[in-house]
């Protein structure tokens, strides 16, 4: 029924053949009690059919048998989203909040007599992509009286591709790695590498609006959307395929970042380009990170808009790419099918250096269409491999936390921002973990009028107390984010986790016009209410 | 009352300080007199207070005396946008819909106090920026009862500027050229430049989603935008600066294009930039349309983003830059305020090449920051003085029918589009103006994906037939180019012009989304009833 090659792991992020090894979790266990000073042991992962599950509360059509299940296995694989915390939840056997069924719709009719069900038995459907939220995108809500979770898998193929316009239409269960894969062929590619690229789909990305792994210019997934094809309980909306259009608002930037409350996306069209055989890179040093902050935003100012423009604090830069934790690492990066990439990073680097950046000529790497690494040595090759392996399975249930926030705002503020959310959420961390929790930031995404900073912290707390300890850091990381003038979410989306944030920010017309839309196309409210807003 | 140095002209395009003189306009009679072969003289200018008008359906509350006025020379200069046949109806002294006040709020509570007026006594409400309009966006609809225009002339201010981020909070009623202005002693500049530029307003480019001089890259006022404040009958909707976010759907992509249907813009934060110093500039000539097209595309696909990537078809350049009409005429321009661009234009250069492009090495001219001319000369700054005069009054009256329509377009449908639409409205244009009726075409604006072409069209028709011949030959272009798969508009805005097209293309379900929204904040429906949506 499911169509991913593989099953989603419970307890860890990705699939099951991403789970780490009983023995890699020991060794892991091990090296934290030397830091803890006492033995500790992970939690055993309990078989999936052991797992004590609420009965379904509703009854699947006889004629829906092929697409949707009620079995245990497609509930549990389905309860929760990416978040650690909800893969501790799932390596300690608790689902308590399941999916009633999980429908794997083949076809657009399939989806349409799904979603029709669901809407007149009162089933809340929850758009399933790749179950990588982070933010309890895809969580059923507590209050639900039956829920049906409506994954995509099925709906995974490129459908048309347009080598002219380099364009594709692509639907919406399509994961990054299949995207890819199917346009490599041709020499296209669409070249967005949100962090979740493994495992998450292009709807999910179109409706969460992900950032990709471009630090400037178009990053984010809106840009690349040439057009979207979505599936109300009222019927379809879709609007047509243009490279720029000034008629009305447009229908897609309501499509994008609907997270769910407005249809699910069976398609878009989407734009590509050719892979890059041009490169440049650099990582440049800094002595201090507000200095290197600097040189990052007089880069993105002069608009070379480069593909990598990404900064690391002395901490992070320790951490992920083993430097003496006083220097910030900037990772300047270029890339182009078309055109030599050293004249820019050499610009770039001129920049830098005028912040005080530290980097010799020699240590700009250029790849001038002959395929020399630029990107894989030294630190900025250890950071790149940090950043890839997201495995959050091998530490779980040990007592360590580690989670992340991230943001954008204006250059004014910033870093008095940077100041204010260390303060208030250094406080809370010392609070719920101790004087040893860390936190760093580093740049994910730069504007020329602000950078997109991303937080992390971490840090050993008793066991079973990770849930309580973490609500405490994050609602204060919320609270500090958006009082000191940021976005409650960059791209990690809203989901039912920023609430709260996103409640305090969005401007509460809009909220109240969004409201009246979804009205229109989903007047029983059962699309993923209580996402974004109430319904 | 008004704000404006001086008073629009209400038959001519501009200021009354714009409208040609008397002896221009008899030149002007005279060189068409010699094509015509008979004798042709300009009507003559009625004097304002000599026009007939309607009287006044409402009375101006005692209280709003500063600034509502029902005045015969305010409701005259606010009857008409500034299509060239409402400009005619103008200089024919035919003002038959005229509003029945005008508002020119001071303050934002002036503001409020005049719509919460109009929604009270149920009087329909026009937002009005420099009355710009191309498609009667700012016409009173002939099935109102009563209408107030309002006119944001008095709310034209740079409030604040972060000179950190780049960014300024203007006010909805500043002028292009206020705004440029205010802007310079800080060597910052918008550089948005519509054709519009002189006579229209930053809320109008917003509610517009205007298109700048830009060809490539950000071009449309939506990407300058950091944040809104528009008013609504049911309050303020005002969003968070943030240079990026991914939290919900964006709420400045909704007032973006609203076209006063669902609020008075009156401020935004807009993203700025440092003023350029370095450019280049190569006029690359093609013996074939279809090839310099080709060339157009490549350039765009290889990411060099320039600022200016027009080509004129061979008719165009013969008309507007003095070519021999049988070459096609492809302006690159690059320009940075920090990095030199002399190896963009030349690496453009060479792409066009490839497709055939006919351009000596020394005909790139460069800048590099001595402010030598690289765009004033040749056939380039021909094209660029004929781009910048608009002058509609000079002909006015004379039986010269003249008139454009834009779109965009993905590649892989152009040429086929181009033909189709050639041939549609060729065919249009012949039963209408006759067989010596032009037709041309050049690009505004270049996406990856598809370039956006404008078309103009121009013949002599019979005086008094200009508008009969004119819903014609429009009518055809507006079905050509939605049936071949274009947006009705691409820059001009949608209005009550382009409605049957807008309805034919837009998603349905959209626009009831679109439609519950706005009951939402003008459940009266006074804002602008007709435009974009019925209410």
């Amino acid at each position: 029924m499911a169509a991913r090659a593989e099953r989603r792991s419970f307890w860890t992020w990705g699939y099951v053949s991403d789970e780490p090894s009983e023995a890699a979790r020991k060794d892991a266990a091990r090296n934290l009690a030397e830091r803890l000073g006492h033995g500790i042991e992970p939690p055993t992962v309990p078989a999936i059919d052991a797992i004590a599950l609420r009965p379904a509360r509703l009854d699947v059509p006889a004629a829906f048998a092929d697409w949707v299940s009620a079995s245990a296995e497609e509930r549990i694989t389905h309860t929760h989203g990416g978040h650690s915390l909800e893969l501790l939840k799932g390596l300690n056997g608790r689902f308590d909040s399941p999916p009633d069924a999980v429908a794997h719709p083949r076809t657009e009719d399939e989806l349409e007599a799904t979603l029709a069900w669901c809407d007149r038995d009162g089933h809340v459907a929850i758009p399933y992509g790749g179950g990588t939220s982070v933010v309890w995108g895809v969580t059923v809500p507590e209050d639900a009286a039956s829920a049906v979770t409506i994954d995509l898998d099925n709906l995974n193929t490129v459908l048309e591709v347009d080598e002219v316009s380099r364009a594709a239409r692509v639907q919406g269960g399509m994961l990054g790695p299949d995207l890819e894969a199917a346009l490599k062929p041709l020499g296209l590619t669409l070249r967005h590498f949100p962090q979740s690229f493994p495992w998450s789909t292009v709807g999910g990305w179109v409706a969460t609006r992900s950032g990709g792994h471009y630090a400037t210019n178009h990053t984010h997934i809106d840009d690349f959307v040439e057009s979207t094809r979505m599936l109300t309980p009222q019927g379809w909306v879709e609007s047509r395929r243009l490279p720029g259009s000034g008629a009305g608002p447009s229908p897609d930037r309501l499509v994008l970042g609907s997270e769910g409350i407005l249809g699910v996306v069976t398609e878009c069209w989407l734009r590509l380009q050719k892979r890059p055989t041009f490169r440049a890179t650099a990582g440049v040093l800094f002595d201090s990170w507000h200095r290197g902050t600097e040189a990052v935003r007089a880069i993105a100012q002069a608009k070379l808009m480069p593909a990598n423009l990404r900064i690391l604090d002395p901490g992070e830069a320790a951490f992920s790419a083993g430097l003496d934790g006083n220097h910030a690492l900037l990772i300047i990066g270029f890339e182009s099918s078309e055109i030599p990439q050293g004249d820019n990073a050499r610009a770039a680097v001129a920049i830098a250096r005028d912040s005080g950046g530290l980097i010799e000529d020699d240590e700009i790497l250029i790849d001038d269409g002959t395929g020399r690494p630029t990107g894989r040595g030294g630190a900025v090759g250890a950071w790149r491999n940090a950043f890839i392996g997201v495995n959050a399975g091998l530490t779980a249930g040990l007592g360590l936390l580690s989670d992340t926030f991230e943001t954008a705002v204006t250059w004014d503020k910033w870093p008095d921002f940077d100041a204010e959310v260390r303060a208030r959420v250094g406080a809370s961390l010392r609070e719920a973990i101790g004087e040893d929790a860390r936190l760093s930031c580093r740049f994910t995404h730069v504007y020329p009028d602000g950078p997109a900073p991303y937080y992390s912290f971490s840090g050993v707390v008793p066991r079973g107390a990770e849930e309580e300890r973490w609500q405490a850091v994050k609602a204060a990381a919320s609270a500090a984010v958006v009082a000191a003038g940021g976005t409650v979410t960059h791209h990690h989306a809203v989901g039912r986790m920023h609430r709260d944030g996103y409640d305090e920010q969005r401007p509460q017309l809009f909220a109240e016009m969004l409201r009246a839309a979804k009205r229109r196309v989903d007047p029983r409210g059962i699309l993923n209410p209580g996402v974004l807003i109430d319904v």
